[in-house]
């Protein structure tokens, strides 16, 4: 990289510590930045600066949000009788985009894996439970990521909440729409199996 | 996009006015900002600000610089009889990632664009000219890109510069190492026959 002057070495280095850059989009985002106006570029900085200092987390659902509590917690036209059980706030956005939901949500903060020391304690499993004790709520679904962490916790919040007499329920696993049998690895095609539904 | 906060959505609009960043990244990337301490997202915001507020044209060879002259002007090891234009700072990456030139650069700016209007007296031309006039540059490597504004610009500059009795040269156009005859295009195809040379 010699031949790089080191405000710009710098920048590219911060660059690629965010997921999914590399060298190469690093230094274009860089020069790109370097042809800019300088008040574009600060805009950019100003955002980053801005959201880490507006952005909190929703004390009843742990999403991360500029109001507490959260939009979705708050929200009059949302079903209080659904509640959605994620891993991490951006694992809502992909949920919202069905717009096939409308319950409430609860962010875990994380799944169990005791491989990272990640045990019941790490997660925000005592406060949804103390909102289950409303008695609002009918059904769970549990839609922490479909691999060893999510389904364990899954297995586990399931176990703990279903004495409570509310339906627990797991999001689907099979093979994704517009793939092709020919890609699927044993273990999705197991779950499409497993999963099979009656026409 | 429903969900997100305003200094969220705020940051990702940002994010993905920087080139090859999509909505889908630029979520990655603020999430993961979101995730990290404070101090690391500050530091990438300040690198952008400083960047910005540090670095500038060398006034001998237009290349962005934190020091005037840069260092490639400056650098006592390097050969003054060979100059190497390019169109912008960051072509100069990856002629040095090949440690095989060693001369001085000259940055145009630009290319001749007669569709964008850019027409000589936009590029770092006559600033170039001023260069040769020393009578120390021996050869120029024109080496912008392989397009055809950059054909447009190689050829004007050859006309421009033999007349001082300059040896006037162009990089190499072809098929990329590793590349396969299959997936070349027939304008690649034709300058790789073209340049073809003795074994």
């Amino acid at each position: 990289m010699g031949g790089l002057a080191e405000p710009v070495t710098r920048l590219i280095d911060n660059f690629r510590k965010l997921p999914g850059i590399g060298t190469k989009s690093a230094q274009r985002m860089a020069f790109h930045l370097l042809k800019v106006e300088t008040s574009e570029a600060e805009q950019l900085a100003d955002a980053i600066v801005e959201m880490k200092r507006l952005i909190r987390r929703c004390s009843t659902c742990n999403n991360l949000t500029d109001i507490d509590p959260c939009h979705f917690c708050t929200h009059p036209n949302r079903n209080d009788r659904l509640l959605c059980v994620v891993e991490e706030s951006n694992n809502i956005l992909p949920i919202e985009s069905t717009h096939e939901f409308n319950g409430r949500y609860h962010v875990l903060l994380g799944a169990l894996s005791p491989l990272k020391g990640i045990g019941p304690d790490q997660l925000a499993i005592v406060s949804l439970i103390e909102r289950l004790q409303s008695g609002t709520v009918e059904e769970i679904i549990i839609a922490t990521n479909p691999n060893v962490e999510g389904e364990t916790t899954a297995l586990y919040l399931s176990k703990l909440i279903k004495p409570l007499n509310i339906r627990v329920t797991r999001i689907a696993m099979g093979l994704p729409v517009g793939s092709d049998l020919d890609y699927a690895d044993s273990v999705t095609m197991t779950k499409a199996l497993e999963g099979r539904r009656e026409l």
